[in-house]
């Protein structure tokens, strides 16, 4: 069962993991945000691709859920003696990584097939690929004016109200034919609990990759996403009060709608800790699967990721109307 | 008093750092051969240049000469496991110096300027300057055919028999207005133990470079030298194969003849082991001091880069013929 699942960081990693687990070795494609992508350095940085590289590669730092574990400071310590800001702080190997990628691309390799060698060398069976291999570069606005994507989300930590959000050059990116292709073949799409504005928001931004989406549901394959929005608190980063400040309700609800209005999905996943919003979903148009969403492990990864692929296969059916039931626990995950 | 010390890598490095101990803050200038440096990974490397600046930083390793003291090698571990070839070692301290540099020389400036940039943050109070601001690539030919440097130097190391040299880029390169200042200013010129064919050459190919020391010196600005070739071998690298391989005394004496040949100098020091050179040397037009040379230790780098100024002193004027007799130990370095 070929899978395509959206991702940025941290949360979509968690399912890419999950997916990664349940399904046979080369059958999951990752499609990662690069919006939040940087040049820091010199050094051409990916947050979203690396985490999803690092979780995928067993590498990730399971505290912070990002960054490689063990990670040292050593260059960033000499950077910050010879004067150069480290407020993106970035780890020994991390920076390994950064620079390989940094060499590629100035010889002209394409981010995806730098994508494709990374995930090889490090063992990882799975696609990882850029939305595009033209730079998009999310931007926030804010009372202090526009800020660059990391300078808010990094810098300033999230903490001034976000008004506005753009994706500086989306207009003139493309889905590369990877991505294409693996949405053409994918047998189920997986929209992971990522930030709906700021990580999937300029995935879907990418001309011709949403169409390609929607042309693949019409076909009767499933879409199925789940909120990282979870009882009105996002589980990390400030998902919540950005719907909040844009207008948009702060909940499972408002990223359900976010995605219905797209045209994104068939069904969605709502915690157990949001059953109340199941009928305000439904009548989104979705399908509504219940749940215990929370990845707090890489077991509960992979029981949500069975889940879902569950719901995918029960719900893909285009015009169907199955609710599927909650599956909760290992043992009916295992089923 | 203010000095100028043409140096290569580690045996330059020493001397450098002997003359900055016994002069007044400031008052040394260093030029560093650049036809060492190389990119790898995409960085910009100036490995006589950064022997020099760590050396003089305090932060060189003592056991080594060059690199880092503690240095750590995780980023080139990452390198390695992404499949770069990292048979250039590079330590996670030094990449954080190259991260800086290739990234200033990308946004324009110039090499003298990221020099003079990088001193300054490490607290060193002597100037090191690049011999050119334009690149210079020292190449090896040997019977496998020509070769970059430092593929001779690191990966291949020093094994092959060097027939021929060259210093590609050098008839377009040429001294720095702070080179050339430098040398306009300079109360002593002081050329390192250094390679006198691939670390000191380079720098005397740079068009207007010795020409302006012999300017200097024909003015009284005495010009001193000393041997990295001791007995016959060399303290460190393929200095004496080279020489006998290119058809040059293997020794103290061949040194002095090339460089009295350039009119680079007034003095030489021998070392003690060489005492029996002195009169071939002095046959060469050149002042003799005998001394012990070989720098084991920081004292005994103050006390070479002590001598040799009083030799400069005491054999600076033109025309002069004092022969300065041999200072050794610590007591007359003092004097």
């Amino acid at each position: 069962m070929r899978v395509l699942c959206l991702a940025g960081g941290v949360g979509g990693a968690k399912l890419a993991d999950g997916l990664a687990q349940v399904l046979a070795p080369g059958d999951l494609t990752v499609v990662v945000n690069t919006g939040d992508d940087l040049e820091r350095h010199g050094l051409a940085i990916w947050p979203d691709h690396d985490t999803v590289l690092y979780t995928l590669a067993g590498m990730a730092d399971p505290s912070q859920g990002w960054g490689i574990a063990g990670e040292t400071y050593t260059v960033s310590a000499q950077l910050d003696r010879l004067g150069e800001e480290t407020w993106f702080r970035l780890g020994d190997r991390d920076i390994g990584t950064h620079i390989f990628r940094t060499e590629r691309l100035r010889r002209g390799a394409r981010p995806t097939e730098v994508a494709l060698e990374l995930a090889r060398s490090l063992g990882v069976r799975s696609r990882i690929l850029p939305m595009s291999d033209r730079p998009v570069r999310t931007r926030v606005r804010t009372a202090g004016g526009w800020l660059d994507f990391q300078d808010y989300f990094v810098r300033l930590r999230q903490e001034p109200e976000v008004l506005e959000v753009r994706f500086d050059g989306a207009v003139d990116a493309a889905a590369t034919p990877e991505v294409l292709d693996a949405i053409r073949s994918a047998d189920a799409i997986v929209v992971g609990p990522s930030n709906p504005i700021v990580s999937i928001g300029p995935i879907l931004a990418v001309p011709g990759l949403l169409a390609e989406i929607v042309a693949a549901r019409h076909r009767g394959v499933a879409s199925i996403g789940v909120s990282g929005i979870v009882g009105g608190k996002a589980l990390r980063g400030p998902a919540d009060r950005m719907m909040a400040s844009l207008g948009e309700e702060p909940d499972s609800f408002g990223v359900a709608r976010r995605y219905a209005s797209a045209g994104l999905l068939d069904v969605f996943v709502l915690d157990l800790a949001d059953a109340d919003l199941a009928g305000d979903v439904s009548g989104l148009g979705l399908q509504v699967v219940v749940t215990d969403t929370v990845m707090m492990d890489e077991r509960s990864r992979a029981r949500l990721a069975r889940e879902m692929l569950a719901a995918s296969r029960a719900g893909g059916a285009r015009g169907g109307s199955a609710e599927v039931g909650p599956e909760v626990g290992e043992e009916s995950a295992q089923s």
